[in-house]
């Protein structure tokens, strides 16, 4: 299955409960699509999130998150990793 | 110790051998700065690299990617996590 690492802007100030809450969004719907969300990592500074996932397409990962209430602005295959 | 995502871009084309190199060299120094890469993800087409790692500083990191070749775009402290 393709790896995506998608990145989320305007974040400025996300908690560690609202990276939690958002992630949690993801995992109760992911089945529908067939994504698997691995990991997020949050600069509550910048306010950007990235986030690792498993996925059939970079479609289906936008469409979980656009109904959990935060699309991504990028979504990028990764099919190269160390 | 933070937690450091950093990005790189320009990489368009890269390879599994490139994307292994270019990290081999970053483990080869990192002791010197204190930094621990932990994995790094490529997107050939648009030619962007994420690179994972925990690191005292934004500036230690840069410098060891720098040394090794491959000076970052951008370096996020990313103290949250899920």
């Amino acid at each position: 299955m393709p790896e995506f690492m998608d990145v989320h802007r305007g974040m400025v100030g996300i908690t560690e409960e609202g990276l939690k809450e958002a992630h949690d969004a993801d995992l109760a719907i992911q089945d529908d699509e067939a994504v698997v969300f691995k990991q997020a990592w949050a600069d509550p500074t910048l306010g950007i999130v990235y986030c690792l996932s498993e996925a059939p397409s970079r479609e289906a990962v936008q469409r979980i998150h656009a109904r959990a209430g935060h699309p991504a602005d990028e979504i990028h295959e990764v099919p190269l990793s160390v």
